[in-house]
């Protein structure tokens, strides 16, 4: 049994090639919700719908969020009536946080909602919401303090970083599968998967409960570099990493992930930093880790998989 | 000035037709409430909508109700998530029920929030719902009491009417605008628009103040009969009056509406009618008053405006 730490793109896709060569009952994914928010009156939650389109082959390649072949005649409906379009919700898109809300409002918890849509989107591994408790992702900025999706989508990230808070997260309840899936005897590893490490897994592990069970789970804690030549993939992570003083590389990552993680996969251009990753306790492994289509996400999967098992032996 | 009652399709109609004719400020419409329900967490206020989408010239013409050159991606997307579809909700049509709901749970009126989407829309004449308070519509049917939408979408008018009841009519306040426009001095005509006796008008009236302030009027009250040739132009008027004992035909909306208003405008294919009507004690002008084009409808307008002007010289 493997639990996967995501966020949105990079931990998605990684989620894919692990639901290509895992059983329905071996993958169990996490999901950060720090991105969630209320948005004319409907809840979104970003990286639970990325997770979920992507694991059912119905996610935008392009954009990194959305439906593939959306369209936009709401979001252009909305604008003619003088309602605010800076967050696009594509019509498709649309019934997703539409029945979510619906359901949030008549008492359904989150995690209840995302399994009701993974079975009619036909997902059969398990998707956990981080919590049921809202947990709200803010980012510290040199123009003040901003809820994420203004940062993130309404200001395009320009506003440079200075922290970041999880309103909520220390009053939320870690989901109680998420907890059974991290002390479950048949775990075998956990990942941390290509995303964002202060805006993605940082939510996740500010929930109490979720740090200490991954501390206690004696199975390999396997990062993937979300940084790979100095650059993010996509997303913020590198312009962050650069405004919080860290080193915007692989390196960084390890540093930041030190102390909670066994070993780090970085990709084959970063081979250099490897004897400084391992400098820093950590066990290192290099591997080609972009994954520009399902081929690549499948790779990478059984790659970690592989990873994963020999650590397991060697410890 | 001009108070024009309406439902949906024929009300606004002949509202599209006044407001061709009339300067803004010489036509209020109001608005029945009564189809108005909540679905998906959405508000969704039916005659309203056709009322402003047929001002604005963006109406569907074919169907009667939603917007002209529809989308329907959102619904698909809900059936694919197991939501209901019986009810189905256009991509474009979605944004007015979206910021709908928005604005009333964020402690808008329905009065205020019409009058901004009329003015988004181009729309300069003044359109009030009959009320700020929810006012819904029930059928009582040989199958048992089911809320107007579950009747009218769901079951497609199939149950035989037995009667109707307006839960929170009498609780509910008169919109003061409406009040005001049918104390105004400078008015000179009340006109009950071709719309649905038993759920378009009579919801309507069953608002307490506004059947008084009909009464006290001292103008021209004229209806344009819904009934032509012993049929409805459009929805379940005939079959209604059937199930409920009347004469299906302009005489019986003549009976009904006795008391109320001070004549009838007759479709020339029931000129033959005219001597009945004549017999309630009411007046008659037989027109052409079916309404199949743009033309058609401002035609009508002039028409029942010409009739009024008659009627009041004439008292």
């Amino acid at each position: 049994m493997i639990v996967a730490l995501a966020g949105g793109v990079g931990g998605a896709k990684l989620a894919f090639g692990l639901s290509r060569v895992l059983t329905p009952e071996q993958l169990t994914v996490i999901v950060n919700i720090g991105d969630d928010f209320e948005h004319l009156g409907l809840h979104v939650s970003p990286d639970l719908d990325t997770v979920m389109y992507t694991l059912a082959g119905i996610a935008n390649p392009e954009t990194g969020w959305g439906l593939a072949g959306e369209s936009w005649a709401f979001i252009q409906a909305v604008e003619r009536l003088g309602g605010p379009i800076w967050f696009r919700l594509g019509d498709r898109d649309m019934a997703t946080h539409v029945l979510r809300k619906q359901a949030l409002a008549s008492g359904q918890s989150l995690s209840a909602i995302t399994t009701a849509f993974c079975r009619q989107l036909g997902i059969d591994c398990t998707v956990l919401p981080a919590s049921d408790d809202p947990v709200r992702t803010t980012v510290r900025t040199d123009t003040g303090t901003l809820a994420f999706q203004d940062y993130f989508v309404r200001l395009r990230c320009e506003p440079v970083v200075r922290g970041f808070s999880f309103d909520g997260a220390e009053r939320a309840r870690a989901l109680p599968a998420a907890l059974a899936a991290l002390a479950d005897p048949a775990l075998q590893a956990i990942l941390f998967c290509p995303s964002n490490p202060f805006v993605s897994i940082d939510p996740i592990l500010a929930i109490p409960g979720l740090r200490p069970a991954i501390a206690a789970a004696r199975v390999p804690k396997i990062a993937v570099s979300p940084i790979i030549g100095g650059a993010a993939v996509k997303g913020p992570a590198a312009k962050m990493m650069a405004e919080l003083g860290h080193d915007v590389s692989a390196l960084g990552v390890a540093r930041y992930y030190r102390g909670l993680i066994d070993g780090l996969v970085l990709d084959d251009v970063d081979i250099a930093l490897a004897p400084d990753v391992q400098a820093l306790g950590l066990k290192v492994a290099v591997r080609p880790t972009l994954m520009r289509s399902d081929t690549d996400r499948i790779a990478l999967a059984r790659t970690v998989l592989e990873i994963a098992k020999s650590w397991t032996s060697a410890s």
